[in-house]
């Protein structure tokens, strides 16, 4: 028998409580990424798992969680045969870099076995059986998990009830309601040792196969292990109907709507107004006159940029905005938004529109949106009494919240008015 | 003993299976809605109750489709005493005709024995206890509710189980799982009979109405009444988490995204333009010329509305349209849409700009504002070569869309260019 092989006749060893805890993982870790769903309960003929969400599908989002995390080296994703093309095709376009690609079976279990097969050269210490629709999983509870099931051989999420369940007779009435208190949801992350999971599978029948859901309840059957359970938070929770599409959505954009990177130029008139916005915006606004310089700060993480222009077409520096963030690899993977503000403080020419119809921000918008770049216009009129420049300031920041916000398409290349 | 009083010593009476069942509610049927959370689990300062979407809180959307069931004779809204001036700001804000608002209790159980206790003078024949934050429950899922709360006493709903349900050891592993399919979640809407409900709570222990959370156990504990259990559909899924508020507005928002009724006019350019978006456009556009001859199939239900306009101003149209909504009290409710779309075949100035900077939407459009009345322009070029006018429509097309599924109040008077 291998080391560290489990016995379906022993019951597992008593462990030392003194025994020292890891608390970072410094072993072998791979994940499988169940994705054979077919999306029934959504409603929708695209399976849940590539919905797409600001042009990028929920799956790409889950692999990218786990791409994150240093310590995991490989990402064993399983999908039903007809959707292998299309899966290939999203791990070339967002550049996954971890992920294999494997054909599910016809079942949740059988589709995880086939995944965890592919792993058998690997051998990795732990495995991490995870949903593709749950795409929220964070590197500390992923550690939580790993580090519990290398120590217990099984670990699992766990969250409380949200609902009372209760037991139904045969005719459909209340037979009984559960005491809330004493049961939890299994959710996942689950965590477990290479030789477990293999094990559990092996032993597992053709109805536990067919039938079974939980991957713990194989551990525990075939294998004696009862698995520790960490209760997880509320963010584990799984995509299941079409609505939830929109709660993922909003919690994708959560991070892109915290602030804006402003790029001011040294104008009286535009610092009035950055100060203004500063009042007025629910976003922290960092204020920068040269980006380049400010390189780690904002050119790698900003997902919002503000370009100031008073008085002069600032097409020049937007196009360097957009170099400067290709040569840093920010393009292609999230929608970048960049918001041209002209503030015009003569009564001259806008510096916005050219001489045909056309404002010049339409076809400068139109050549970045394939570089996922959305290009939207602000135009402040003149900032002549101060009552209209106060409503103008606040209807800019309900214009940058909402541009911000919905990051739409359809809007690219509008010059909006304030 | 009252006809109908439940006696807790006795088990209910076998019921014959041939006695006639009656498929409508012809008794009085009161509800009670508990009102009092306080929004821990959502991370949100507001109870989520009285979160906002559309400028209307959800508790307002539950107590609509309450009020729209005519059978349903008064709404007993249960609030904290905290909440008390905002629950009735709400009741007037909206119209409400069926609500009365009566203050909680310290626990869920407490509240809705308050509001039980508030039903004593009417004494309906079934009482129906509901979320406040489920607000999409239908009639006639109400109706299954309470034509079984009638004929056994007490009736909830269930739904499957989402989770494995699992039992934990005190030291936090897991002991065993249960079988998802003997389980149920319970939900609401529950009911019940007056004297079924009224009698359980009197025979309630301070433990239970301090630590207990589900009707259908103390019905069944204190009255020996077996709840029918009927499957509810997924839509009655409760609002929990922040993130459950972006999937309920897109719920909320679903009805209005189907369909538009366009007011065309009789130019030639509009018919092409139209039925070009009919077929680029996801939604169903019904074509009128006039309006108000079309009263009971559009002006009482449509959402979106889309006035075109070629090479004139319309703004006498979009207010003739403004003055019938309000007649038919379509406004205030929920925002409705107006796109004004300018087709300019000549070279001449365009309709949509008065001689000053601004164009004349945006003065129509923030004089609708607080009739939740969205005003939106777009403005198509001079369809001089068709690959160009192709490329137009298409934008029209995902403006439209856009507008319509945002209903954005930022973007409110705004003339967007196609």
């Amino acid at each position: 028998m291998l080391d560290g092989e489990c016995n379906p006749d022993r019951p597992p060893l008593p462990r030392d409580a003194g025994t020292h805890r890891a608390t970072s993982v410094d072993f072998p870790v791979c994940v499988v990424l169940p994705a054979g769903g077919t999306g029934e309960r959504t409603g929708l003929q695209t399976p849940k798992q590539f919905w797409s969400f600001l042009e990028r599908p929920l799956i790409s989002y889950t692999i990218d969680a786990f791409e994150r995390v240093s310590w995991i080296q490989d990402v064993v994703v399983v999908v039903a045969k007809e959707n292998l093309d299309q899966m290939s095709g999203i791990v070339q376009r967002f550049g996954h870099r971890k992920v294999r690609v494997v054909t599910g079976g016809s079942t949740r279990h059988r589709s995880i076995y086939n995944g965890v097969q592919a792993l058998a050269e690997d051998r990795p210490e732990v495995v991490i059986i995870h949903d593709a629709v749950r795409p929220f999983v964070e590197e500390d509870f992923l550690s939580k998990i790993t580090l519990a099931a290398k120590e217990h051989g099984a670990a699992g999420a766990i969250r409380p009830l949200v609902s009372t369940v209760i037991a139904t007779t045969s005719e459909g009435f209340l037979d009984h309601s559960l005491e809330r208190a004493k049961y939890r949801a299994s959710e996942t992350p689950q965590g477990f040792t290479y030789e477990v999971i293999s094990q559990a599978y092996q032993r597992s029948s053709e109805s536990d196969l067919e039938f079974g859901t939980e991957c713990l309840h194989l551990a525990l059957q075939h294998c004696h292990i009862n698995a520790k359970l960490i209760p997880g938070p509320p963010t584990l929770w799984k995509v299941t109907y079409r609505w939830d599409l929109a709660a993922a959505g909003s919690i994708i954009k959560e991070p892109m709507l915290q602030s804006a990177c402003v790029v001011s130029g040294d104008s009286v008139h535009a610092a009035t107004l950055i100060t203004a916005l500063q009042k007025a915006l629910h976003m922290k606004l960092h204020v920068v006159t040269d980006l380049s310089a400010e390189k780690h700060t904002f050119l790698l993480k900003e997902w919002n940029y503000i370009q100031v222009s008073v008085d002069v077409c600032c097409r020049s520096d937007i196009e360097a905005l957009v170099t400067q963030l290709e040569v840093e690899k920010r393009v292609l993977q999230y929608p970048l938004v960049i918001i041209w503000l002209c503030l015009n403080t003569s009564n001259g020419k806008s510096c916005s529109t050219t001489e045909g119809k056309k404002p010049a921000i339409t076809d400068l918008a139109s050549s970045l949106e394939h570089k996922k770049i959305l290009l939207y216009g602000i135009q402040l009129p003149t900032p002549q009494d101060s009552d209209c420049w106060e409503t103008s300031v606040l209807k800019v920041s309900d214009l940058i919240s909402v541009l911000v916000k919905e990051r739409s398409p359809a809007l690219v290349g509008q010059l909006l008015q304030a």
